[in-house]
């Protein structure tokens, strides 16, 4: 039985270059980790309860044990079940969750078919990954599991799979298939690049529940982060925006005129491409003469999304206003709306970036400032959780 | 001998779409014909003087018809030339003008080698042109011809070009090259399509003089002008720019990043293709429906000019008062500043229109409501001309 307390994070990820390029052609987006991070707190449960709150969704449930390993018996049509399902189907990190299992899921947390809030969501992934992590691994484990995550979600910041890749690691951990790094005494802990492959084919699975045809990225990037660490604001101009019509709209775009807009998508999958290279190049902390040639790339891009028809006043605004600081500014993810970054160079005076930040305030946006580059996914000894996170935890 | 007094125009030229992508990739620009007109009149001279006044240029000379006879005999070897050149040239409008002839001419009307003034200039290419259509069609004329232009100069609105085209055509119908289409009783004439390849080949000539290496696409504009007719704002954000420079920037950024910037040419030179294709589909006034593929395709250029480096922030300022207007603005020519065009549908508001040019004037622009798509160069009798043409040619 579980007997720690300890804490699982992960961070959020914003695409640097090469939105829409990836959905549309099947090429590569720049994904980098954001350090806006959800934590994950695991608590000894009392026995036979397995609980969880999910305070940012406003989910705070209580399952008993017995109840859970007789519903996982009924699905893989192994154990003790009164009636297995017609066709059983075991759990396995390399099959992704399949209608059965997930209607199996749906009727036992009273969850409608169809359901697409993030509440429905969140808890079908989480009933999803601790009965199948546990069927593979070992059994049904009483756990407290309190998740807070300092993502908006909803933004494209990678904020489910976030909280699939912290689910997947404490999941993982407490049944035994991952060790649990975290010597005594020691304030954070990393696991080896075999355990890390696990939590991401696990945490995969769980941003399948979610999103049905996620790419893979989000939980790879929350899983390993990525370097070299980069200032940056993210701004949330607040505007919510259709994923679907935007990639709808930019495909019509691409129909009606090819000769034109194709190219268009080649130059973006460059950016994607010379930019990767260039930050491969470059040194954990890069130097201010290492951010003109990044600065370039995210005016070009910029460019390039508002002709792909996937800008917005509200983007225009921020581009203007960070651009009246002298900071280089992009949309991140569908656009339309949604988030812009802001790179801030070392050498940019905390005048001026706090100075950008009020203005930006002022539109009506919400704005962090933050870094990408984040490390990936971390166990942490609660005590050694920042006030903030601490606080945010033990007020949930 | 010249007898009639008449007026000749030649619109001037903005290009719509494949700026910079003509220079770097010897692709095709899309220029149209600009309903800002030069004028020039012609007038028979007091007999044995050719004189001329460009009282935009600050130009008035006046010249014997026997001291121009004897310099075109020194020229071309022939005649009663006291000392011809070593290497006489023939006056041929299939060949461009050559450094001994042009020194020559400089020499006789006192303009300093390298002299690049617009009033050096447009003297010589006068005297050119002069000499070079009478030594192959006839007899050096006494003329008086005035020529005044509703173009600003050095705007990249091809001034010189309608210039050169007024010329040609005037010289060759006083020399008899081409007919005198004009009726009495007409108000206006055009002449063939052979006498206008004929009046084209001489512009392109007199161009040389004044640009070295034109590319000939502003001659043409002016000599055959284009329709479809589109009602336009022309506005100048009278921010100097040097063409050399923006050009040599986008060589440099082609250079850094062909694997970005090639596509991004590509699409320029696909916007100039579709462009016309669908300017050649459309009635001669077009209607509000025929509008919005022109709005986008000038959206995505002026991204793609602005990725290249050569927009601006009073190109961006143009674009945002337009658009606030509903209206869609692009740069035109060279960028850095300079103009910018916005196009103005049929079903836009006389108030609409007033409202975004009093919006444009109060950023410091000049601002011309015009159309493209004007007629190429025309004949006139004066009496038929514009009460604000004739006041402007009475007063020069």
């Amino acid at each position: 039985m579980w007997a720690r307390e300890l804490a699982v994070s992960a961070p959020g990820k914003v695409i640097l270059h090469g939105e829409h390029a990836v959905v549309l052609l099947g090429k590569v987006a720049l994904a980098v980790a954001l350090d806006l991070r959800t934590f994950l707190r695991l608590r000894p449960g009392a026995e036979g309860r397995l609980s969880v709150a999910l305070p940012g969704v406003g989910v705070r449930r209580s399952w008993d044990t017995p109840g859970l390993r007789a519903l996982r018996g009924r699905i893989t049509g192994k154990g003790r079940a009164v009636e297995p399902l017609p066709r059983g189907t075991d759990f396995d990190e390399s099959k992704p969750p399949s209608v059965e299992q997930l209607d199996a899921l749906r009727e036992f947390a009273g969850i409608a078919a169809g359901a697409s809030a993030p509440e429905s969501l969140a808890t079908l992934a989480f009933l999803y990954m601790c009965l199948a992590i546990s069927a593979k691994y070992g059994d049904v484990p009483s756990l407290d599991i309190l998740v807070w995550s300092e993502l908006p979600t909803g933004a494209g910041l990678g904020s489910s799979a976030a909280y699939a890749v912290c689910l997947a690691a404490a999941l993982l951990m407490v049944c035994g298939a991952i060790s649990c790094p975290l010597r005594e005494g020691e304030s954070t802990a990393r696991w080896t690049e075999e355990e890390l492959a696990l939590i991401n084919s696990w945490a995969f699975r769980g941003e399948q529940v979610i999103h049905g045809n996620p790419s893979g990225v989000d939980n790879a990037v929350g899983t390993w982060g990525r370097v070299p660490t980069l200032r940056i604001l993210l701004t949330n101009t607040k505007v919510p925006r259709s994923t679907k019509v935007l990639v709808a709209g930019v495909k019509e775009k691409i129909l009606k005129f090819p000769a034109i807009m194709n190219p268009v998508l080649d130059s973006i999958d460059a950016i994607s491409q010379e930019c990767q290279s260039v930050l491969e190049a470059m040194p954990a902390n890069p130097s201010p003469e290492h951010y003109p040639v990044l600065e370039e790339f995210f005016d070009i891009n910029q460019h390039h999304l508002n002709v792909l028809g996937v800008g917005h006043p509200s983007l225009d605004r921020l581009c203007q206003v960070t651009a009246s600081h002298c900071l280089h500014s992009k949309l991140t993810g569908a656009g339309g709306g949604g988030c812009g970054i802001t790179l801030l160079p070392p050498d940019t005076s905390p005048q001026a970036v706090e100075a950008a930040k009020q203005d930006l305030c002022a539109c009506g946006f919400e704005c962090w400032e933050t870094k990408i580059g984040a490390p990936g996914v971390t166990l942490h000894s609660c005590s050694s959780l920042s006030a903030q996170v601490l606080h945010a935890l033990a007020r949930s």
